[in-house]
């Protein structure tokens, strides 16, 4: 006789939980800044803005649209954004 | 004679890789920006402060109880936090 | 007979996805706030900056190799980053 429900659901949770812990450890939170003159800059496509940094010392900003820092100060010289995404490394 | 093992290895291996892959390219950083009047602002339940803004121009600021934006500057008006978590898209 | 393929078919693809969404569901984001006198300030191995706060109320600041957060404004007194990393609670 196959005992196949004892012996497929100790093989099954067993491996299950290695390789989920093994892929899940190598799940790494990607990051790269991007800037540019203005007072506007957006995420590449599929990154999150974390925060945002200003030109003439500004620490006021807002997120537009979740994925572009502006930078509220007058005449702002330059913007940059820090992006974010989940990847596997 | 059922070769249970050898079966259930080769299947449970490729199921498993192949279902963690396509669920952990469904998990993405999710944000959203809180802001309130004042020197203080608390992130939404679940969700972390990975950085800050202040009125005024000001760049100094903390974060408090790993939940709280904190604008250090004098007479601060208003207070912003950019707030994540990771999330199933 | 042992109808093997169907059983194991059934067994891994509903173990694999509860577990998958169970382990998924405790990844959260681990942040710590890091310091330090002057303008230049690194996360702890493992985490990554995802914004920067300076003394002096400036909001103007850079990451250098995606670790080291740096204020720009002259004579800065303080440095702190905001570290985070992807984590199972």
């Amino acid at each position: 006789q196959c005992i196949i429900d004892n012996v497929v659901d100790l093989k099954v949770q067993s491996a299950i939980s290695s390789i989920v812990s093994s892929t899940l450890a190598k799940a790494k939170l990607l990051c790269q800044d991007v800037s540019a003159r203005g007072a506007l800059v957006s995420c590449p496509a599929g990154y999150k803005p974390t925060g945002c940094a200003c030109g003439m010392a500004c620490g006021s900003w807002d997120i537009r649209s979740d994925s572009t820092c502006h930078c509220q100060c007058g005449g702002i010289d330059w913007t940059a954004a820090r992006c974010c995404k989940i990847g596997l490394e």
